[in-house]
């Protein structure tokens, strides 16, 4: 069952019912400035931090769900006769349906790329409010068109409603013997200012302010919806009226009323904005104690112009327009091409905006940015903003210790590693090898590797990112294990396989407790991360003349295979780990968890004892005891009970999250794996699985929102299995784009140039690739007779040799016709 | 306005409306289990660790506000034809008015001592719920008698309700990556067990029974509300269904569905039980996966019987009438009585149990217990539960430090400093001494002081309690500032006057931020409390012959009254301290809070100065610059700006909390001082002004509750002067009990025995006054002919001397007469 369909043209998922499963969100903003907004208004706005400078409040989990957002309520009045306003008639309305939950006539949603328009029709009166956040602006855009469809004149009583947040959304709801009595407004003309502790340390405030004409205002909550009220029927709402209310301690918010009459046909129009404001400390205040307004006036006159808002909402289309026109194609395939060309970019850029933040399951105040995650979320991304991605690897890299190791999370404000959360996860100094070589694929910016970098954030420690790189490799080689493996430390890339932490205590993080010296229990998922970043590693020395290195690393590697070979397979697949007494992990002989898919997908990509055929036996054995009809679980059989020697794995609910849960985020390693063993329908028939567009027709089961990739999906040992949870910010929107534009479309940035190596799914035939790629723009078609068949290019109309398309001069147009088969 | 009345007899408040001007509170439990109720059901349940071990689900300020309870849903059906239920009939409705906010036909809330009662009836049924915790048990019972009060044959279906929380109540509102797949629930009968993460490091759960026959059964808070759907209207309320839900991840609640017919006249009776079970870890499974409910179901067998509810009822009078013979006064004025009597002392037990932590104010995830809080509850609370006292003191002292210095907050399930909150707050050692002294003149248990204590929870470290209190004392004289004032440190009791803070980062918190070495700034009322504390000080020494110790301690006094009197006198009041630049805070020369209360109250409690008149100056300075309608307030002028070098005192908006509030913690002060100086009538208008029962005809200004005393009302520099704030946990109950009953009506505890000074008003003209002390039962009848004239004792017939009264032997009775003037 669908709750709406995609648009391709407008690139807009259109929701034809505000009764969806969950509430289906989208985002807003580019830089600064975010704001998160639902299917039905609902959602809140930040400034760069989620926790520290929230701007609108938001209660999650709330009952009822997802009923705290920017709302504009509509009650229709009878014509006055005179001089007074005429009586209210009917029920209040929200274009959105909620909180009011009024029937509309016709109610639409569309969520597109940065924006959202939001369509409700009650009685002959058509709203229709458009959203969004201009680039390079730090204020959120709410436009109202209001329609009578009737054929009879029309009064209108408007309400607009924010609720402003203390700044720390953390504090915000517990510190409430200080926050009930700091909340603090002003008001001039339309524009209610929050300024609640402007006062003392803050020098930025917000407001809200609309363009049109306001017959009052609120800005106290408790008067705007009378005590013991809510925002189902708040009491301005239902009286028509408001208070002027000044808001002093409690909980400020801000409301315009807005009288208008319309003749049938008529359309009105108003815009509101949500906007933030710094002053620098000299200039904080206009008069003693009245807070310096002037740059939120500019702000507020610049949108006072009436195409002002189309100006921006124009600049947005082109922004899109130019980003998603650095890769695409045409397959003949809607849902693939939705999804490649689309909301597979479109998510990549979300989560590295947000980095983990804030959704609808991350509340914002939970973590800072994750130096794994980041390195992961960057492969997705690059190709659409390089530049970000270098400032952003940057910061990363500067988080790393000396010894190679690193911070596990760092804070985004101050860009310092999180000393709550630590390092110790032994996995994250080879992602940085693996983002690196990313970035250097795409742009060939080999001089990123001379910059020179901190460690651990102190200026007076730095070397080249190159000697970064190093310490990130030789962190695995210093920390090997009783079999020669790499010890995994408080835990690899599942933050939930815990082999040293032994937690008897509730209260203990899984992450953080430690009760082992860790000098036993090893990742074979490491030791095969080591294999995929080698090549790249030992390649990026040479080039940079360090052959020494690129032969010690080349020993390494092979030493590291050696090792996996002898301790690393179990026989029909691979482990996964040994624990802190070396029993195995992820083996036929446990009781549960016998096989898990993180080993299967990256031993696979790294091609790990390829002559012996291992890597297809994993895939096969993948297939037999992890795959599902909605995508392939992590581990299998979940764990029954709670395993101290294991840590948080076995902590949830069989089915659930990393006890067995299907991870899209590592289904795509599965994928990418298939198509190097050259079943590429296989890879396809994955995707497939947990891809959104495909999954749209079951929304009813899956619940998340159909254009973008969930974290999870409830597995066979659950009881809701096909349901999605934690949609939006999940390293899965990066890999599901590296398996599908890479290795099933085929088009894979290397250090000299694209690799064009299509490898789609039988029923395409024909496809047509377009790749912006150092500067140069990739005219590829596709003849696809059979997708695992040899492959042939003509580049430019010569045939060539291999299937890498050495980079060619920025501003020229490259044309290349692929056969496969 | 009034909103209810109080009734004295039963010890209640009754409150006649829902629409309270704000949740009107109470709390259930006396022991490990506790739950917060308000007079529409709402509030939340926790066991020990209002944090850690959170039982059901509470949003704070949350709109609709106050929707989150325990609720019992009555809808009426037509009576039934046949198999099959009869259909609905009107709305659906609830005793206590939230969530469904029907309109009812009567309302009553009756909130007594550790137990409340709801009366609601709608259209002939009339529901009756009693609540309560058993002593000794850690359960909520809920009984509804619900009455056929109409002529017909009346069919009801009820649904109870409770929504669980996922135990850690930070993590449960904030980790919803993990939490949204955690729920786990198993059902037997009519009790629903929340077992979430029993599976892995809990051995502890909760469930919900009924001891009614149920019709069925939900666990799942979306089936109950349904999607999109709240409180007010759940989805099984509507349908007077039930789906017998199992709740797997999301959100695990608990509802029965009770399905009754009632005769005319006819009563039916059902008791609820929210339970909390612990498991040692080998009995933690009946069967596999199955969780051991063995005493669950003991207790549920246990509360089956009809007769239990009533005796457990009758057990928490027993408790109550038990406490309050302790203390109790007959004085004609039937407010003064209700506060002394029952309502003061009935909060400063619950001000014990809380130690601040779960108010609805108090988040309950925000802070441990308060090393100076402790100390100061103590006085309140220590004639009432003497051993309590002694327990908590020990705990107490074990998180101070060698220096004497002390961690300001320890954990309550650890009992450790806090680490994160740390020290150097230096007024908190003096109240050690303060606390214990308070502590020996009630009991007499010298032998207190002997028992060996750890200092920083370290067992290798312990010195006795007399030690203790030495560091204590030397911990002033040992960290003196410029002008031989003892150095403030983080801050005194006025935890906002942030004199070494310097904070412009409003992510820093005031409390401990320190940005100055903290060599300079100086405080003067932890000057005036050394001298407050120093002549029980001395006593203690000599008593345990100490005497070389009692004669420095005397000469470190006398310095200190020296240095108070150079430099701590403004001109016509005590000044409040000098700043990290020596500049005088408090002073006449401010431009802003040029007096401050504390130095007033203290300096007069401690007649510092006595022979200049400074005391009685200081206190006519408080009358002219201070006092208010409302209460006196905090300081004048508050800060119109802020100030770097004051912090947190001068970043609340002007007339609210420190800036300017009325703190009914330190109005006290100055009552004490009033009696000391000779003038009780003043003492007693003071009084009058901050006592909830005094204000309870101005609800509707006032809007916090009645029976219990806020923190805080807001002062003459703000727009709501004279609406309080922050009720219940707060120091002002003990000081006010202090104030009340030690000074006003003045039985004072002393380490021989009673010192009987009563300094009545005036109206007052004859008081009989009961007090248990020491096992001794103390019967005073007082004449107060002139109530700041000489005072004559009669002691069993005999007059005596001076108005110290020695312990009588326990088991005897004392009687006294006392003429005044």
């Amino acid at each position: 069952m669908r709750f709406g369909n995609f648009n391709d043209t407008s690139r807009e998922y259109v929701i034809n019912t505000p009764r969806t499963p969950h509430p289906w969100i989208n985002y807003l903003g580019t830089d600064g400035f975010f704001s998160l907004i639902s299917n039905t208004a609902g959602g809140y706005s930040f400034y760069r931090d989620a926790r520290l400078r929230r701007l609108t409040r938001y209660r999650y989990n709330d009952v009822p769900q997802d009923s705290n957002g920017r709302y504009i309520y509509i009650q229709e009045r009878a014509l006055s006769s005179g001089a007074s306003l005429g009586k209210l008639k009917g029920e209040p309305w929200n274009p959105g349906w909620k909180p009011t939950k009024t029937e509309l006539d016709f109610y639409e949603c569309r969520h597109g790329l940065g924006r959202t328009t939001i369509i409700g029709e009650k009685n002959g009166l058509r709203a229709t409010v458009r959203y969004l956040v201009p680039i390079g602006t730090n204020a959120e855009l709410q436009e109202l068109v209001l329609e009578n469809t009737s054929k009879e004149e029309k009064a209108v009583c408007i309400h607009s409603f924010v609720e402003f947040c203390l700044w720390n959304a953390l504090d915000d709801f517990t510190n409430f013997q200080r926050n009930l009595s700091t909340g603090q407004v002003e008001v001039e003309g339309s524009a209610i200012y929050h300024v609640t502790e402007y006062r003392e340390r803050r020098n930025h405030y917000a407001f809200f302010w609309t363009d049109a004409a306001i017959a009052g205002f609120d800005s106290d909550r408790d008067a705007f919806i009378g005590r013991d009220g809510d925002f189902t029927r708040p009491a301005a709402v239902l009286q028509g009226a408001s208070w002027n209310s000044i808001a002093d301690g409690w909980s400020p918010v801000a409301s315009h009323r807005i009288e208008w009459t319309l003749q049938p046909g008529e359309k009105k129009r108003a815009v509101f904005m949500l906007g933030y404001i710094e002053n620098p400390q000299h200039a904080k205040w206009e008069k003693p104690g009245i807070v310096n307004k002037e740059k939120a006036r500019t702000l507020q006159n610049r949108f006072s112009d009436p195409g002002a808002f189309q100006a921006a909402w124009d600049e947005l289309t082109r922004f899109w327009d130019e980003k998603l026109s650095h890769f695409s194609i045409s397959s003949g395939d809607e849902k693939l091409d939705r999804m490649a060309n689309i909301w597979n970019q479109y998510q990549c850029v979300v989560t590295y905006n947000m980095a983990r933040s804030a959704s609808y399951f991350e509340s914002g105040i939970g973590r800072g940015i994750g130096f794994r995650d980041t390195c992961q979320d960057m492969l997705g991304f690059v190709h659409l903003m390089p530049e970000k991605a270098r400032e952003r690897l940057f910061d990363v890299a500067s988080t790393q210790f000396p010894d190679g190791g690193a911070y596990h999370q760092f804070q985004p404000l101050t860009k310092r590693g999180n000393a709550d959360i630590g390092g110790n996860f032994n996995d994250d100094p080879l992602w940085l090898i693996i983002g690196v070589a990313g970035y250097l694929k795409e742009t060939g910016d080999w001089d990123f590797l001379k910059e020179s970098v901190p460690f651990d954030n102190n200026p007076a420690n730095t070397a080249s990112l190159f000697e970064h790189l190093k310490r990130s490799f030789h962190h695995v080689t210093n920390n090997l294990g009783p079999h020669g493996l790499p010890l995994i430390g408080r835990a690899d890339w599942n933050d939930c396989l815990n082999l040293n932490c032994f937690s008897t205590d509730p209260n203990d993080s899984f992450q953080t407790s430690t009760n082992k010296d860790g000098k036993t229990a090893e990742s074979i998922l490491i030791a095969q991360m080591f294999l995929y970043a080698a090549p790249d590693y030992i390649e990026i020395c040479k080039r940079l003349g360090d052959h020494e290195e690129a032969r010690a690393a080349e020993t390494a590697a092979r030493t590291m295979e050696t090792a996996i070979l002898a301790h690393g397979w179990d026989g029909l697949w691979f482990l996964r780990a040994y624990d802190d007494a070396s029993r195995k992990v992820g083996s036929a002989e446990c009781e549960d968890g016998k096989i898990f898919i993180e080993t299967q997908g990256f031993g696979a990509m790294a091609l790990v004892g390829n002559d012996r055929g291992y890597p297809k036996q994993a895939l096969d054995s993948v297939a037999k005891h992890l795959d599902t009809p909605h995508g392939i679980v992590i581990l299998d059989p979940p764990y029954k009970e709670y395993h101290l020697e294991l840590g948080e794995v076995s902590s949830y609910p069989p089915g659930y999250k990393e006890n067995g849960g299907i991870f899209c985020h590592n289904n795509p390693w599965v994928m990418i794996g298939e198509v190097r063993i050259g079943r590429p329908d296989r890879a396809f028939e994955y995707w497939k699985k947990i891809a959104p567009a495909y999954r749209e027709e079951i929304s009813e089961l899956h619940r998340m929102e159909p254009y973008v990739y969930s974290q999870m999906i409830a597995g066979k040992g659950s009881r809701r299995h096909g349901e999605a949870k934690n949609s939006w910010l999940t390293g899965t929107a990066a890999w599901n784009f590296v398996a599908l534009s890479q290795w099933i479309v085929g088009v894979r940035p290397a250090f000299d140039g694209l690799i064009i190596e299509p490898r789609l799914p039988s029923h395409v035939k024909h496809a047509v690739i377009q790749r912006y790629f150092r500067g140069a723009h990739y005219h590829i078609t596709v003849e696809n007779r059979k997708n695992d068949g040899p492959i042939q290019l003509s580049v430019n109309g010569s045939l060539q040799a291999g299937t890498m398309v050495r980079a060619a001069s920025p501003g020229s147009t490259v044309q290349i016709l692929v056969t496969v088969g």
